[in-house]
């Protein structure tokens, strides 16, 4: 613990990434996804089968998120899945989705964690690179992380 | 087949969508993919433990393309694969990679029948919406399509 003359640390180094529990839903998960986009009514049996169907992916689709002991809620999540390609010889590629820090705990670096965990993962998975799309305003968190600018994203929406 | 008089229309009715099948590795399907990125060597047994892979997700990963009948090259192909969510309640994303068209094969609206399969797929499977990135040059031809611009990509290498 040599880290204890700042307030913050003995509390951050206890902040770690874990992968996702089927009791992280009374734990204010989806409450935190609501943060980052329109995510309205999880019922807990949706929630279950969703994360059977994911679990069944294993090692290739792997959701990280960091609990507040003190409050035991989610304060920090993200996801990456692994894509098998037959490009680059068969190689793979991570694609990190829904990186989201609660607003009231900002400025931990809880976001550069779990970009480090899913980054790592992807990277110990055998994938080649790992991609994601972001806003313009997010780009220098990104590249804190390691990234680089590369192409545009188009989407299109069915409803 | 009352689209005769354009000497090109036989033959585009001719060129349609299917799945990527197993003999198509005998059909030029790696040698199109190298046009698109470095591709350099599948060996027969990688291909076909690749495609078993893949097989396994069933309509969760779904590689398109357009067989040549008068050659029997593979002269168009891209993919989709179905990204399950928690957010939008449990929602869908489709994500659209790899789409290339046989150099010697453009200008007959092939590229657009291969996103038209692959978003019709992405639809049809329950996605809310279906993203891809693309380079600015080709931001005019998804556009075409049917899509619009949103955000940027970001990418870590790890080799």
């Amino acid at each position: 613990m040599h880290k204890m003359k700042n307030g913050c640390s003995s509390q951050e180094e206890q902040l770690q990434v874990r992968r996702l529990q089927i009791s992280d839903y009374n734990k204010g998960f989806i409450q935190l996804l609501q943060q980052l986009s329109v995510c309205d009514s999880v019922s807990d049996e949706e929630f279950n089968a969703r994360f059977q169907e994911l679990s069944s992916h294993g090692d290739d689709h792997v959701i990280a998120v960091i609990e507040d002991d003190q409050t035991g809620k989610i304060i920090a999540t993200g996801s990456v899945f692994v894509e098998k390609k037959f490009l680059r010889n068969c190689g793979k590629v991570g694609h990190i989705e829904d990186v989201v820090v609660d607003s009231n705990a900002r400025g931990m670096k809880l976001g550069q964690k779990i970009i480090g965990f899913l980054t790592d993962h992807a990277r110990s998975a055998g994938c080649y690179k790992v991609i994601l799309d972001c806003s313009v305003e997010n780009k220098g968190f990104y590249e804190k992380c390691g990234f680089k600018r590369k192409e545009i994203q188009m989407v299109m929406y069915f409803n």
